[in-house]
């Protein structure tokens, strides 16, 4: 662990409250040369999903041995288990609900751990909010160098699950869904270059992208590209296909946003690109 | 003071502009070794009680020799006096208006100082932003290794206030308010365990907690036990009684928020607990 | 550069999404012992005059040797320039639409290079967050130590703007703009004493300050001295005519807000004050 440890923030606290204010208190109470970073307050309230696609973008440009705390946690206080996740390279402590599913989906390894060491636990441990009582210090200790093995023994039965990945509707159409708005309006979808990748050559076929009433027919390289008022595909940073306006949000201009159908109609090209 | 000196900052002044980042700037110009902890921006626009509510609720998470930066400051540029309080273990820095009142009630020791050392303000100072034009630099010397005595000498006529207590109405029934409502629209009541200690025993004798038009008759110990669309109450991590739902908005399920009233009724105990 | 480099950020990517946290990452991967303040991340969405504001108002209370990320980039992946600001006393890296106006405005000196080192960049890079493939990078090795001149050769025809100033209508008016709307409710306007010298006098000549359907006739010195429901002017923080209220939004009681006119008839004096 590096002298001045590296610690994320990933939750769904928001910053009107003194939540997220706590936490950094309890982790510099106990490694008071840890810096730490927020990546995202903002996850939707209670969705796991939406902290499992926060985190699955953001960590991978930390440096090795970043510790990444993630709480979306709507089972605080139940039997749920708090877990200690090392993929060789981070560090990360959560909930055993899901939230570090794309995690896994990505990391070389995953060596998962039912974190059940109470004297690492701030006492008496609310049941309203682990991330203060449990995950904080947890965080903290870990970054002080305590091992991984001294929080719990390791398990295999964690919970995870696979982000919804376009479904193929008939020869020509891949049915998805808006993933998330993000603050410029522009809605990310599941589709990715690997689910349609002539969607996303140099000249592709014809297509339609069909979300709400409106009918995308354009794919551009980059924002500006886009005339006043059309709606346009763009593969976005996240790397997924976005619906995008210029100087607009997209969202808005469409009038439909998360969780929204998305169905993508491609000549030909969607069934064998679907077809593994 | 440690060689890397924390500070913490509490506001009324959000995050739309350039106001905190300024003090940060300011602080940081000082002494730039401090680490700035945020531990809430969100305070209600000019809300003394609701800035005192912040600070009492997360200061003492924080290491000893903390500096926490409180500002919610309507008088500003005002006779008001900007003060100074050491309470052994930790320091606080903010206008005299109140908004510490929540961390004498809690402090073993409190003492207050007249800030008047003008020559540790930033000069011109202003009429309408003296967070950064006194409260910071203030700050920040003090984070540096300043004596308190330095800033001003002691006074003992500081403004304080007493939290709103709940009330009998009855020999059954206390009154008491809706403090706050949180991101996940729990409804922190100013009720704690002292106030009705029979309504946080195991099995609670029959209660009625009344809010808005919605009569809650059980207590839950964890979020999660709640049952679709159940509203109840529960002990919040803040050490009060909170008015909650399972995955969704208790404020919004309700439609009451902030200052509404709460009625606790409970047979016999209510009087015994509240006779002191 | 100093041993822990400061480094602020000003974006138009607000709080909800993973961006922030992502260069934050990027920055941290390069430049681990860097401090990194967040000045404000709520710049409207595109609007490049409302960044160049931010910026302007914050940079000058950091330290010298800052470096000051700033991003509000309509343009990004198109052919505008990546560009590198070198006032003598700060470093501000942008993309060249005006974005840094104010700044070269208030500089002594402003050296300014076109970024086109791509070996700093981080590969690939994409066509929509080049704040985090180019802009992030480049700050950080800034910061880290590398020379400006390694990143690109210095430029003059970089793109600037001039705030618009008030304008005068007849011998007694000046007509000007709201710029902003602040946390408080604050209108900001593009007066300075400067403009309206008498305005700010302790005593001022008749004069009405006339913004949507409101007539306001009052100047005070601090929000304070604002009777109930008052709208006034006050000589607000960032230098400028700010239309108020006491504990009250200005800007909801009067129903204007960003973008609306302003203007101030001034009996004899505005004629003299604009008349240079």
């Amino acid at each position: 662990m590096a002298n001045r440890p590296l610690i994320t923030l990933t939750t769904d606290f928001g910053l009107n409250d003194h939540y997220v204010g706590t936490i950094k208190g309890v982790i510099l109470d106990i490694v008071p040369e840890a810096e730490i970073v927020d990546i995202c307050h903002a996850v939707q309230a209670f969705d796991v999903l939406d902290g499992a696609l926060a985190i699955a973008q953001a960590y991978s440009y930390f440096p090795n041995g970043t510790v990444h705390l993630v709480v979306v946690d709507p089972g605080v206080g139940t039997a749920r288990r708090p877990i200690l996740l090392n993929t060789g390279r981070h560090y990360f402590v959560a909930p055993d609900n899901g939230v570090l599913s794309l995690v896994y989906a990505h990391a070389e390894r995953a060596q998962v751990r039912h974190i059940d060491a109470e004297h690492y636990y701030r006492q008496p441990v609310s049941s309203t909010f682990h991330a203060r009582d449990i995950f904080a210090p947890v965080v903290a200790y870990l970054a002080k160098g305590v091992e991984p093995a001294k929080f719990g023994e390791e398990i295999t039965d964690f919970v995870r699950f696979n982000a919804p990945k376009p479904k193929p509707i008939d020869a020509q159409t891949l049915r998805g869904v808006v993933l998330r708005v993000d603050r410029f309006g522009n809605m990310v979808t599941n589709f990715t270059p690997e689910d349609v990748p002539a969607l996303f050559q140099a000249e592709p076929p014809a297509f339609k992208i069909i979300v709400g009433k409106r009918e995308i027919t354009t794919m551009h390289a980059n924002y500006a590209e886009g005339k006043p008022n059309e709606v346009f595909g763009i593969l976005g940073s996240m790397g997924y296909l976005e619906i995008s306006a210029n100087r607009a949000a997209a969202a808005q201009v469409i009038g439909v946003g998360k969780g929204s159908e998305v169905n993508v109609v491609l000549e030909g090209a969607v069934a064998a690109s679907n077809g593994q």
